[in-house]
């Protein structure tokens, strides 16, 4: 199978408020993960995960993260999270995001996100279609 | 209905982390409520919670709180959750917390919760007999 | 000093995501007060802030939370803080803030939050004119 | 250089309380990068990195984060957080993180993370002393 990706990045803004920072003044890095989270929520929708949930009982489990952190966010930056994805097989997408200062354009922080689909017991399931649809819209 | 409160305050201990700062250089203040919810859990017996969860369909959720800030704790800080509870009613309780510096002694925060026992619909339900062995040991 | 209030509510829309919610479906109730402080820097303005703290070293501390939560936001609901503001006193401010669902407009949480106004040694200021003239425009 | 790792893994407790899970019933994945991080705090000091920060200027930035989530943690468990480091260069250090439920010895989640000492401009400094001792006990 050849891997397909959506042709235009996702992109998902994202203010850092009081919550995401540390007192070192940065954002606290475990906090990108979320803003990556977001990212992936808005890009498959977020009504059509509460339904797929709901009323299919499927849903999206983290398998690997790897993340680079290039420069820190500070307190009041507004960012833009640009993100793609690409179908790994069957069951398996990988999103590639990528964390812009939105003002500037400097490259915050990049990463690549593995999620399975899984059903109401934890197994593995088909990516669905509807999910698809979204990422591969071609 | 003659209020009971537990003779002796529980005492749970938190270690402030990076987590739970913020750029101002002190604890974020929901956090502090982070704080008094960890106690209430240890109180009760984190077991005793999700049996009753899992088993009974039995849970809280939160209907008030009340916070008071007095000094702030700081990173590398060791606190203590000093907490009591009293019966508001059969199926309420109000939990008391205040936050201390263990080396210190001073008095961070204090606060009150009022907590509810509902059921699987949501709907009020009784406070558990295994709860209120717990917190009326006498 | 006659108390004055914002006359119209600053309104600021929140999306609940994966973050906000805890294992019982709804939102863990100190995330509340993360939306409520997202509210006031929007309402005061960030930059306002982020300037206040870095030029004049003037910042906001909480001193006092209270909280009423009528119904439970979950995964998915797009939320609305309705903030108003209240001079205390020529060093602190009282916020009073409305959580609605968007869609059906059911009020979610409310609660008052109580800051002070400190310099970089964490001593009460004055409150600034620029804050006063956002909160009182009239 | 060769690297060196510290001999014994280190080994942290936590528990999983309310704030760690979402909706989905397991623990928000970000979460774990705080269990890491608290690890390494741990490790090497709480106290020893509040004096490097506050009185030699000296922190610690993310470089790099590499995560592998095999199985999820839920509410209520008692996880240990097993820690190794490796010098990977002269500013720079590697932490190696496995995460176990503790009750079954399962293995839930690895990570690796690396860090680089910083000066307070944000530069680049030699790893402290002080931190090499505790990692290099040899």
């Amino acid at each position: 199978m050849v891997e397909r990706a959506t042709a235009d990045p996702h992109v998902h803004r994202v203010r850092v408020y009081y919550e995401d920072t540390d007192h070192t003044g940065v954002v606290y890095h475990p906090n990108y993960l979320n803003y990556f989270e977001r990212a992936r929520e808005h890009l498959i929708g977020v009504d059509r995960l509460v339904r797929l949930l709901r009323v299919e009982g499927v849903g999206f489990v983290i398998y690997k993260v790897e993340m680079r952190c290039r420069r820190s966010a500070v307190y009041g930056d507004e960012l833009e999270v640009h993100t793609t994805a690409t179908r790994a097989n069957d069951y398996q997408l990988t999103f590639h995001h990528k964390l812009y200062r939105a003002r500037t354009r400097e490259l915050l922080v990049d990463g690549h996100v593995l999620l399975a689909c899984v059903d109401r017991n934890g197994d593995v399931a088909p990516l669905p279609e509807s999910v698809l649809a979204v990422l591969e819209p071609g």
